[in-house]
């Protein structure tokens, strides 16, 4: 699979690439009874089990730009935003559908490094690529997404279980990925990186760019029923707190001092943003993180899922409240809970 | 829903525009679990049936142009594209879930109009949207679609069943979305239709703009057995006649002259576009026909479906022939079967 580097997508043609496609697909498991290459795929769905479904879209110069977004980075991310999606609802991914709108003059090799990464994620959590479609675009890159899961019926995590009382909690960092963002943005990637932030902002780098969806951990809160709610951070911090309260018609207050963002992160929207930290990290979306309520009475039940987790920190953030406000606390004071990272505006 | 013409997309903003569709999703069937949303849609699959999964882009300036193809055309064909694929194998459709890319500068008018054009063709068939997603597009206007249905297992029809002797037949007519696509584009639609080509070219136009997708005929060939293969004229008549040859190893001999161009398509073909209407119809794509192979045997049996079929006129074009060439015979002449409709180059 070697080309010359100057060679196109045009230059090969739609077939072309659906069959370099093709090519490395892994052997589908024993479900696909019928995988790519006809007019639609077939599979046969789990066994007991409802079905979880989701579709997503990256956007050239919406929500990735090329010149410091790699190839590889754009092919793992289409793939790993929708299985955050699947993570949030407590299902099991197994299958994905990707349509690609595809610029002429793009590289065969940006093209193979795309697909290099939209495979790596798909292996390590056996996603089987059943179908997709290559058109061509006049403008944009844009790679769309639709997932499937499954899930134990009536053990789904939606946004409408919270109940006053249960505890707030985020998995690993918020806002990571929006000083990752900026750093990209501004070009202090790489090695400039680490002397700039050191390798909390290689980290931040890698959350923005390759982020690791917590597949298992929602698996996990699903399975247990710990959770009683669930949602992931796409769109920021502050707008999955909305969507729980929204969700659930309950309000929430926000530990502001236990929000878990990155030292490196901090620094970065205070020395090079001139942002206050807390606003930057809990409006900045895409860390796809998972934020989650769980009853007083399934915390300690958390301790165990937390261990099977695989070493995932969760930080408990707040409390679900009756009085459907949202407010933070932050060094005592009590303020609104602002923010909310909007894609189409 | 009434808003001033001149507002745009841009001025709503993602939110409001979901809300916006979700005010005309009508009620959920009893297997939608939860709809729209969440993160996800939880959907229960059919009994005893597998799934089939299918994803097809409309793209503005590559699929489409607005300046001659209305919105409401445009939402009813990212539709019928993809159940016309579910037709194709035989599926019945249950579900879709529908990724806008959208420019900030679209009106809300003709938004709305889209969305008119979707969830008409959606009720007709049943189709409930259990999901979504709307970007902001710095280019063009992208519709993607996957559609999700229903099939017995073991009787989902392919392209790779077709045998040496079996009967070939298209649905409908072949050219006509080409054709209709001519004069849409030339400026000779609405009025100028009926006198430049008489209600045939009117028919044209709205094959190109407002395709009937085959699910009732897709759905009788597969349940009866009657089809050995099938596939849609998505990329057209020639190359769906490629697509069965490859995929079940066989080859085909074409009656070029049973081949049912509508006359008014013939006509624009040679007298406007000064092309071999031949040609011209077997290479146009978007017919959205189905083209399907049937054993001799199941001839008779192929009669009592079309009855049940609801008047949909099918023709035999050919024969399947173990020698593994494409030809067609017009006028007593043997050439090969040219033609083809590239989406990429």
């Amino acid at each position: 699979m070697t080309t010359p580097p100057e060679q196109t997508v045009a230059d090969l043609g739609e077939h072309a690439l659906i069959e370099r496609i093709r090519a490395r697909v892994p052997a589908a498991p024993s479900w696909v009874a019928l995988g790519m290459g006809d007019d639609a795929a077939v599979i046969e769905p789990a066994r007991n089990r409802a079905e979880v479904v989701t579709t997503d879209a990256l956007v050239e110069g919406v929500h990735f730009d090329r010149a410091y977004v790699p190839p590889a980075a754009i092919g793992h991310k289409a793939l790993a935003v929708n299985l955050s999606d699947l993570a949030a609802m407590g299902a099991e991914p197994r299958a994905a559908l990707l349509s690609i709108v595809l610029p002429g003059a793009m590289s065969v090799a940006d093209f193979d490094g795309m697909m290099g990464g939209w495979f790596a994620l798909a292996s390590r959590y056996e996603v089987a690529l059943v179908g997709g479609n290559i058109a061509r675009s006049p403008g944009p890159l844009v790679l769309d997404v639709t997932a499937i899961g499954s899930v134990k019926p009536r053990r789904a995590l939606t946004r409408r279980g919270a109940r006053p009382g249960d505890g707030i909690y985020v998995s690993g960092t918020v806002g990571a990925a929006a000083a990752g963002r900026f750093a990209r943005r501004s070009g202090a990637g790489g090695a400039d990186a680490r002397e700039a932030g050191g390798e909390g902002l290689a980290a931040c780098e890698a959350r923005f760019l390759q982020p690791d969806p917590r597949v298992r951990l929602g698996l996990l809160l699903g399975r247990t029923a710990v959770a009683s709610s669930c949602v992931d951070l796409s769109d920021g911090f502050a707008d999955a707190v909305r969507q729980v309260a929204a969700g659930s018609q309950v309000g929430a207050e926000i530990d502001g001092d236990a929000v878990p963002i990155p030292d490196a992160a901090r620094r970065w929207f205070e020395e090079r943003e001139r942002l206050d930290a807390f606003e930057a990290a809990v409006s900045g979306g895409e860390d796809y993180e998972l934020l989650f309520t769980v009853p007083a009475r399934r915390q300690r039940a958390l301790t165990a899922v937390l261990r099977l987790a695989g070493g995932l920190a969760c930080t408990r953030v707040g409390t679900v409240t009756a009085d459907r406000t949202l407010v933070v606390v932050r060094r005592g004071a009590r303020t609104p809970l602002a923010g909310g990272f909007a894609h189409f505006r």
